[in-house]
């Protein structure tokens, strides 16, 4: 199908895509699940994970110039709501997203207000600057407290999962364990630098929680990221961490979830905090900073393809023997 | 029952209690419930919330002196976990409790170490110096972020969350609503200078969360403090906190709760903070900047009774028709 | 001297001024100074704390409709820079301001961008709600840490020191301090609450800093305001606040200041916050919010005018017999 | 001169010292300056940077056992201050310094309280294990606020300052800057990691002014640490950090320092920290974190002797051709 070429308002930007990735939410559309089905109001482009050259712009576009090679934050927000007016407009009332409530980046060309762009090194290859946008997340989930000296517990090695080892690990966490139910996933935590892995397929919850509590000395970790939604990955981030610490929740479980709240949360005096988005644009400032202390994400995009082949990472996604999956317009 | 005058060692101090409170821990006890029977090894003298008088001193007492007017942090810490080393003793792994693991303040004389104590002001009388214990709990719920101009839901109006409302009125919260089953207790909350008061017995989840909306002008509160342990109050704490705000949890529920964790925390974005004990010292001191600042908690003291009564006041617990119920020996 | 009345632009509004209140900055424009002479380009209206009613709007206003009755951010920030980004407009590298920079509020229509207006609650009237730009500055330098609970020395009683007592009022603080060197606006002070008032006039720099160290006990306070620019309050501001405290700078010193870094900071373990404008528009949010807790303003106003009695109220100030000065146009 | 071996009360415990620093506070008593003839009272047993083995405990000592390899917080508090008893231990009002107030550990043997005591892994050599003293200080310098993804500028390369660029390299800083007037000092930033080194002696105030701007694009840096004392310096910090960011001030002036605090300070919008001591004792704790982390100090130990050519020490460090320097008992 053919899709007529964007052209800019005075305050946009055109961009000529060199690289995009998959996200569990293209998935979603892909599969053309339930969620999908009532989000979803087709014909729409999806995609929302970028990079490209910028090669066009509006009257007004000050932000960014012709030839510029740039990034994008996927949510597109109000700019009037409170959480905007009070710098959280990661949290924006009204926000539309990139790919689903507007065409997306699976495409040569997209069509952006100059306000999401984000302006990269060209020292980043494009098939990891096209990934920022879920890699902000996991700064964010990483760093909603200050890692550097601290223990700290990944639960989930998917992609944001694996970004926030790599995270961590810049920020000079002093032991970093991550578990997941596959052995791939935490091979690649490993050449990230993970400490310690746990396998949830071949170890016990009383297995891998007598480990956390070696491996801390019986002390429990200082910080636990829960990145996977699961339910047993939500008791062992809670169980984990020490009395006075803090559990950041970023992976979306499919239902409700049972918590002992009293002996969970309370009793421990700990922080939890829920991370969605990224912070428009302190996050991006941060991982510019992250990238030149030396971030290291190679390791997580596994897999990159033309994107007439993109059926073959959808594939690969459902089969879980990747990292991030690439795809060059 | 009679029982010998406890005697100090080098660094304890016997006081004679002036006044000592009636806390739902001690209900457990009273009515010897599960609970109780694991945890409880009689005899013991039971109580927790006192003031008295210092009347002896151990040898190398340097913190108080004789005639001192004093209450008592109730949590007896280690001093050498993690958490005590590292300013967190409110946490500490190694804890005992008054009138739990030793013998407390339903009792003529207590015999404590030097470091519980509290020195008070003799302009607070002893039936409210007495209650500073639960009363340091509030603050920390009420102040774990500060409530100066802020709009705050305070769910449940036992006399916890009834001291959460004194003390975010003091602070200058600009709006305070507050939930409870009883009318009783509302009224008191109203006393307190509360703005709005639901009541969970007459009107529904829905027509609750449409009241705080209309309240708020349709953004949610900044803070919900969750005073109740109640599963409802927990989603309706949850329900009403705007994307980016907090929560805290201070009550106690009775078993697992079930929490959208996805839409309750995850996609709001917000904090959320487990309490419990006081910090030591500083909510102490906080709390005596409190009272200067006007701390008005009377209307929390329902009911006194001489300690031969103390029956009464179990019974008043039970029927829920007060809020605070304080002894004199 | 006759202006054209200005026409909003797409995004901007035309407001009818209702109040507009005197500033420092005015009256060194008002006397010419070398100041004024080298920042002001004439023909200009000068004047930028106000409210009003807006009268028209532009094409593409949305945030505002006529009728609505507003104040104004006086600081125009570019939008692009990394501080604008950040969430910390309120220290814009590129920001104009109103009255200075464009055509301010001493007139009787102004026209602004809609970004900068803040719809306010009509129980507000107007010599209040014009004054909401310097009190902006008041809770941003009370509030940078929280208040409650806390004992607090504010140096310098001009308006914008009183404004600050009355929001360290507003927010609990157990115990306030005022200095000055007018007793006139020492009683301003006492009008709003404060507890201690010290006179520099009349007492020595040594029997403030005793009375100081009396009020509290001898532990110094827990936070400083220096609000007046003057070396002697300065060094009383740093010399009053206990090891671990925190000041607040926000009086602007005439000329270099000299300073015992070592024993005023260094060894007291203090943090020190420069306070400049208002946070964009967290501070206006929680100013509303602490209106409606309560907080206090009327004694600071002293003085209201007709707008052609202005050069009374630049008189006013130079005398320093008065708080803040209001004309009406 | 022979010295009674210590022997320890009921808390003490007796360290056999491996290994102690030089501190500039020993430097100032060797040539017993000023400051030494007012403060010290001979006889003195100087040092108080160290590590050793414990071979004797008091009866009641729980906190370490025979055979332990510690190090030792060098100052002694009082624990009934506000500040001891609010987790600030680190300015206490109170406290005493080993090897000022009581005998150190330029000696075989040394007698301390547990409490200060801090159990050292065995993979940390001597000549490192007892520099965290210092260390400590660095760690809490650098890290008033994170460091992760941040530029900072830390002006003064002697120890201290040196191991200031290790932490902030340790903890993911993007970009680290360092300025001295010593060509040998700044050669040891740069085997520590540093980016970029301006040498104070051969650049103007102006020339490295202009080269913090190239090297942030114009920003400015988001941290300035000041670990001099030297007032150009001073200014260099204070005129390099950006709207918005953070200074903290470690380096002792010789006397007061002239400061424009309204562009240095206030206009900025910055916070500034005073830094003293250490966090008791969760910097501490960090600080393992951050030798887990993979801190690498080695560069900054440039000199160690045997305890008997402790005038070598001396020497050195007047002529500033060291970093630190270690003496073996």
């Amino acid at each position: 199908m053919q899709w007529p070429d964007p052209t800019p308002g005075p305050t946009d930007v055109v961009i000529r895509v060199k690289a995009t990735s998959l996200c569990g939410t293209d998935a979603h559309i892909y599969h053309w699940d339930r969620w999908a089905h009532e989000r979803i109001h087709p014909p729409r482009i999806i995609g929302h994970e970028l990079c490209g050259e910028v090669v066009e712009i509006g009257a007004d576009v000050t932000l960014v110039k012709k030839g510029d090679y740039v990034a994008a934050e996927s949510h597109l927000t109000c700019g009037t709501c409170f959480q905007c007016r009070t710098g959280q407009a990661h949290v924006c009332r009204n926000y539309r997203i990139l790919g689903v409530d507007r065409d997306g980046s699976f495409a040569e060309y997209v069509c952006l207000p100059q306000g999401v762009l984000w302006t990269t090194s060209r020292e980043i290859p494009p098939e990891y600057a096209c990934v920022q946008e879920p890699l902000g997340n996991a700064v964010d989930a990483a760093l909603a407290e200050e890692l550097t000296g601290r223990t700290v517990l990944i639960t989930g090695c998917g992609p944001t999962g694996l970004f926030a080892v790599a995270v961590a690990r810049t920020s000079g966490a002093a032991t970093i364990i991550a578990s997941d139910i596959s052995a791939y996933r935490l091979d690649l935590a490993k050449q990230l630098g993970v400490d310690h892995v746990l396998n949830a397929t071949t170890e016990t919850a009383d297995e891998m929680a007598h480990a956390i509590r070696d491996i801390t000395s019986g002390e429990g970790v200082d910080a636990s990221l829960e990145m996977s939604g699961n339910p047993a990955a939500f008791h062992q981030a809670f169980g984990a961490v020490k009395n006075g610490g803090r559990v950041t929740l970023f992976g979306i479980p499919t239902g409700p979830t049972t918590c002992d709240v009293a002996n969970e949360v309370i009793f421990k005096g700990i922080r939890v905090y829920g991370i969605t988005g990224r912070r428009l644009f302190s996050t991006w400032y941060r991982l510019a900073g992250l990238f030149k202390a030396g971030l290291n994400i190679k390791p997580v995009v596994t897999h990159t393809f033309p994107m007439a082949d993109f059926a073959k990472g959808f594939d690969l996604i459902t089969s879980g023997q990747c990292g991030k999956v690439v795809l060059f317009p």
